[in-house]
């Protein structure tokens, strides 16, 4: 009998492994079939996404935020790169008998924090207890509702589109790994964890030229980018070197042979956008406190394959495999 | 320092506290702070009608249903009882690691099936994995979308305002504490959940003198009266003889010293509606298969107290308080 392995909550191939087999072909819908951070809604009043997450992170409180800000930011952040502007969300907890209800109402002020920063509210929720043992603390779901921003849409991607990130890739993965393992004392390693929100008025402007967003939270970029070019005609060349990576995280990784390509992030997203305008996109991003360290770091090219290479900093060339299993459970 | 306990998830007023001291206080707005089952969003296609509840019940098969059923009904039946027709459904799966995939797709068969039934599409989704011990199995979170039906509003609450339970309560509870304790072999003890949707042509029809609906899920129908009358000028009085408890229900309740009033059921609703016109509501909801046992079960009269009374078999007179906790842990 096949049974349920941390790598079926990996993201990676195991993950969409479970969804096409177990879920699609039960749930069977056009909305669910795109697969999308979240589903688009053709409401009367135009489109609107619906998404939901659940958060099972582990320590509760890391370097850089704590569940409450992470299941915040996490579902505006789907919401976000589906181009829709985060309206109501709602909350469901699960909590292990024993929780220290302190610890309860510091994350419920991350959470308040989080929701007024990127001006969502929430709106409804649902609170369930269970035995010592039966949960880790605080396991945190939320949903959100958004609105599409009128004339964003995804569009068909094409060679020499470019690849733009918003900032340094891996740090919220490396920062919970080390916060768990205390490898380093002191460390400059810190989550990403934020809301992409601030966005919102670039994707308004550049709405014809964005051609698909998403935010490369478990998988990292690998992973991700192999998604967002299936079905397409291209494949992604990433120049490494172009690739924004923290040094704290650069030397975690090189001390725990870790590929930053693969470490989640919390805070960023990966845009896809025509050729042309994309250094205005880009100098859009980068006038954005949040944003400043943007940068394009490769562009698509015509592969019926839909593989994702690296033109490394030596030279050479390296495929990023969707089946790569990273293993860092209970990250988000 | 105080930590959370099961009772904090009973839905009584240990729940209650919960949510006034530590949830309401950080997410203030006037959606969440209505405390119904779900939140009213004024969108310009008409107000639409969001909500949450997060499944963890035990054992996750139980007679009459199982979590998969569970939690595509029991958030449908929140919308339903704010007069919201559902449309769109999110599940969080959170799985434990060991889990059986056969398990997980007998659970997916019933989620499916409730949703076609329900006409509900499950349009997004996020599954995650926790370690052996970090969780129960499998624990669900269903959020949804529905569109408020044309005309319906809650009203003010008056005096003779008849109030009707829409089937035999407590159910659910006493067959999942019979499938749990196994006290009676071959009984009849089967839980009610199903899905209320049955009811909405009938909300539909009713719209201008049903005035305030709800299921009695966790706290049973004791703890909801108490809710619902909470704010108005009158006392709810229950005729004891007038209530639909099926015999086993009866049974396990003298059996084990049971309360039909606190027992949960997942199928049921309760409606208070004008006096004028409740015989017509009532013979509409008795013309349904799934409603043929509803009866007028009590009335509201002045108090300003708001005390939930019972008119006992026997002649006398008791009090249904809200602080009574029956402790069913993990019954949704």
């Amino acid at each position: 009998m096949q049974t349920i392995t941390l790598a079926h909550g990996a993201g990676g191939s195991k993950s969409r492994q479970l969804i096409e087999e177990v879920f699609l072909p039960r749930f069977t819908n056009i909305e669910l079939l795109k697969l999308s951070d979240g589903a688009f809604l053709p409401l009367d009043s135009g489109p609107h996404v619906f998404t939901t997450d659940t958060h099972v992170i582990e320590p509760i409180f890391f370097s850089g935020g704590d569940i409450g800000k992470l299941a915040v930011c996490g579902t505006v952040n789907d919401l976000v790169v589906c181009g829709a502007r985060p309206l109501w969300m709602s909350c469901g907890f699960i909590l292990e008998e024993g929780f220290n209800i302190s610890e309860l109402e510091r994350i419920a002020d991350s959470m308040a924090s989080a929701a007024d920063a990127a001006d969502v509210k929430i709106v409804t929720g649902d609170t369930k207890v269970v035995g010592p043992g039966q949960a880790d603390k605080v396991y945190i779901n939320t949903s959100a509702l958004g609105q599409v921003i009128a004339g964003y849409q995804t569009k068909i991607l094409q060679a020499a589109d470019k690849l733009i990130v918003t900032g340094p890739v891996g740090q919220h993965g490396s920062a919970v790994f080390n916060d768990r393992e205390k490898l380093l004392d002191n460390s400059n390693l810190i989550s990403d964890c934020a809301s992409l929100d601030w966005m919102l008025p670039i994707i308004d402007r550049f709405a014809d030229s964005i051609k698909i967003m998403r935010d490369p939270t478990r998988g990292g970029l690998a992973v991700i980018l192999n998604e967002l070019i299936v079905g397409s005609s291209c494949g992604v060349e990433v120049i490494e070197n172009a690739l924004p990576v923290t040094a704290a995280t650069q030397s975690l990784c090189e001390l725990v042979g870790f590929d930053p390509f693969y470490l989640p992030c919390e805070g960023r997203a990966v845009i896809i956008t025509a050729a042309d305008g994309a250094e205005d996109l880009l100098a859009a991003l980068r006038s954005c406190a949040a944003g400043r360290e943007s940068a394009v770091i490769g562009s698509l090219l015509a592969d019926a394959r839909n593989r994702v290479s690296v033109a490394t900093t030596l030279g050479g060339s390296r495929i990023l495999p969707a089946t790569a299993e990273f293993m860092l459970p209970r990250i988000c």
